[in-house]
């Protein structure tokens, strides 16, 4: 229950204060690094690709971490947000737009090798649908499998994390819960396919995050893990345990017993704060929760569970706080 | 698109106008099944066994139905709401409880073959948690999986579809969407395992039940249809089509799309309601969203599908009411 | 914050473990009171008229309260569940019913005033609507405004609580929110018409409890509180504390701040545990919560809130847990 | 049901299909208004000042309109997303942002005398919350009294209608439902203080959207009414009638039988199409829907609402569709 392996997600500080009502204040990847660097027990970040690093820049930016003691997380294709993604990027109805969605995604791929690290967060943001009627599922079901079949086959050691997503910016996107993810990796037999668990968007899928951990865990599909919170209708990304506080004991929790000791990625987007702030407070707050969950007798707890026991289990987390 | 299998949960008529406020008149299995069958359009009946049909009773029952000219949909083991399930069936603590669910759900086979059919809705309402930290989420799929194993292996031509539910009665159920019973049957490496799609449980999982249908069917795991209405949160079980008219739209479309011309099983739980006046206005509803599908240009449809193009969808949709 | 004013609703020992799967066991009025006796801290009882006490057995059920020390928080009108009300209590389509509902609630005052309380609870938890175009929302307010109008000039000194709600039993309830019941009593004209905020049920109308709280007492519409908790969907009434941590804190706090110091009413529905344990756990929690907020820098807090401080106020609340 | 007062934001015209990715093309005040008056149908503008109009221009901006036949339907005051309302307009921790806010209101106000119009859309979209303990919550209810007191007082003869919204771009707003603007205005004990009702706001606040409009009506308080869609999350303010058909039916018929015949205003955000057809779309559909309630037999509604009989009505507004 001590993981420390907190990171965060580099587009955490393109915001700022600043940018409050549309006016981006443009920090440079670097400064953005270094923004990132100034936050007390931050070890780890993850990076989009070609956003932050590119084929090109590969080494600058390791250099940039090593000096600032970062560690790569993950590298993540950017398939979302520029106009070429307007109608989906796995799933567009264009080939050419899938094909290049495809290759920025053995793109990235390269980068991890280059950077130091074999995982990916798939973030399919704008594949789905807005309207009934608008979409044959069927055909964006048989475009996602190709897609991430040809990904993580190009790679059998890096592993591909579908963060899945219930909405935004689409009204429905399709890998849209936990089991999703790992499904696909089931149905194509493949092993390095599986999710990539942001808090907030398990619940948006009405998921109980600690279920969707144990789900995926279970068959070794649980690639990455981001933390923020929210409440529930959208996605809020706010500081981390400011809403679902028994929630999130839960989650950490279970990530312990499942065997996770790998990154947090905090993945905020704060707007009316500092980020740096904002990911500050959201480390300190995880250390109180882990500090709690020290206190908490695991084999009583156990033994409950084992018995399906709500009283005596709400009995044993209340303990921590008396 | 004219689907006619229309058919009923046998439950559905045990409740009566009379029954509000807890005051249950009770019918005899013979005389609900009589009230099923006053129903115009109406051809079939989902059974539970051993609540309307046991092993010793079966032939009983199969003539009942025969001289109604009512057919057997599926037989469906009943494993909730008695103390037994208390703690849970397939995952109750106690090895007892779950080797008597299992029994149940064999015994419930036995029964579907001497009526006449080869499908099971397997409903794990009581299988799940109410409290954070109150169950080892690992430990009640391990149990699930073994549980469904057994079941689907005692006979590999019956099909088992596991009719999921977000919540109601306890508040998270295990099996809670539809990704959930594809994955369990891929993971098993069973095709007789799949998917129960009740519409209304899958509005309560943030789904869209047109995809969930072709997520299901797409690797042969929708078994079975309930349908039903409600407003999103709880399980209101109210009459077809009365809430989401396009949603229930897009489901019947794409059913007739992928191929699945079975029955249409009416799951309501009329409470202020006749049951059979609910049944036979949600039959009429039914036919009338089946009549305007008849009316959609499918070719002009499926060319703004292949395009993702919104408004032309929805320009196609509004002409079914003009 | 310290409020140790702990009550129950008497309903709530109606259950038992042994109820699970519809088989109630009849505990007599008088042994509710005695299973709600021994839950440590618990000061106080809501009763129902004429469930629970009746204007024949008033001076009966007084006695019984003392000699265990139990006092009367409310009594509240019984305008559910029953048969006559199937269509609706203060909105029934039948005058007479309209009638006797008007007439019971100016019963259980009468019952109020021998017993010794001058607050009612009034639940209209028929009065909705379930279907699209089934009800005349216009004609619903101006027969509850009526009703209550009646109920609340019968005596003014009796303060009348509506009890909102959004759904359960109906997929509609006409009084669904916090401002509703405000709006009710400030176009009546009536000072002794408000709100009686169930914790739960503001979740379910998407409502942040402690803002509900606020704006009730803003006005002195704010007459009594129900606490339990859910997850947001239906009305689990699970434990007090067990869900938001968060939001049960900034609840309790906002009641000292606006001056409440008056009863907390347990009102959990325990399906699977005993509730003389659900309610004692609840107790605890309660309590522990009230320990962890006396901890807070509440100076500091209101430095924050005036500068609407996020990152400031999540630190001062987190120091709580350090 | 014929009412054909078709009206649109003209802030929907300021995004385009280019703009996805936040690529925004900008068009001037006058070229929006100009594909405004492409859309068959629409006749009115919803106007915001100072973005669209100011004190400066507003007669040249009233030429533009008259020029193209458009009426202005309401001017509504700029109290949003630029930095200065960053922690709020109305409840600003810093009194000069309130003064400023509520000078602005006044502006529009102004404007619209200029213009020919006395309706205000007032949208507090910066008033509101995002964590738990940030904000008291009284504190901000009196400044909203306060300031809504000031705008009112004004210009008692200008109706302000305060389109209350749940969640976006704060995790809370204030006034986030129908109720609570109606409760403002009756306090207040200013008659021209109401709500503006807008569908997909009032789905967001988990409410009957016909009921909300009844309700507002009621007391003379319903000022305006915003149409589009969404599926009850976030604001999606896609195109009308595309989601939520029943809904959306009964909310026409209950503005006709509450007299509303006034202005039906688009409020969309179409991001992967051209505004222009969305809201032609929108306009189609809404005739569509007004012709299926020309079908229908009102008087036998009216009856079966008496009764508040499911079936029957059910059955009455299925008839639209056979």
């Amino acid at each position: 229950m001590g993981n420390e392996s907190f990171s965060a997600g580099l587009w955490v500080f393109a915001q700022s204060v600043e940018k409050f009502g549309g006016y981006t204040q443009s920090l440079s990847v670097q400064d953005q690094i270094k923004a990132a660097a100034s936050i007390p027990g931050l070890k780890g970040l993850e990076l989009i690709a070609p956003l932050h690093v590119t084929i090109e820049n590969t080494k600058e930016v390791k250099v940039w971490l090593e000096d600032l003691d970062l560690q790569p997380v993950s590298v993540n294709p950017f398939v979302w947000t520029e106009p070429i993604w307007r109608r989906g990027a796995l799933t567009s109805p264009d080939p050419k737009v899938r094909r290049e969605a495809i290759e920025t995604a053995k793109r990235a791929i390269d980068i991890g090798h280059v950077l130091g690290t074999r995982k990916m967060c798939l973030w399919p943001g704008e594949d789905g649908w807005d309207y009934h009627f608008q979409a044959s599922h069927t055909q964006l079901w048989d475009w996602t499998a190709e897609a991430v079949r040809e990904i993580a086959e190009y790679d059998p050691e890096t592993q591909i994390g579908l963060e899945y997503k219930h909405h935004e910016p689409r009204t429905h996107m399709l890998v849209s819960n936990a089991a999703k993810t790992a499904l696909l990796g089931s149905d194509l037999g493949l092993p390095n396919v599986g999710g990539y668990l942001d808090f907030g968007h398990a619940l948006m899928a009405r998921e109980h995050p600690a279920e969707s951990a144990a789900l995926l865990a279970r068959t070794g599909r649980l690639v990455g893990v981001h933390v923020n919170d929210n409440y529930g209708g959208g996605d809020d990304d706010i500081m981390v345990g400011s809403v679902h506080f028994w929630a999130m004991m839960e989650f950490l929790f279970t990530l312990d017993q499942i065997g996770y000791h790998s990154w947090l990625t905090l993945d905020l987007v704060p707007t009316r704060e500092s980020p740096v702030d904002a990911c500050a407070q959201s480390i300190v707050s995880l250390k109180n929760y882990q500090r709690l969950l020290e206190k908490m007798d695991v084999e009583k707890l156990k033994h409950a569970q084992q018995e399906l026991d709500s009283v005596e289990s709400q009995r044993i987390i209340q303990d921590m706080l008396a």
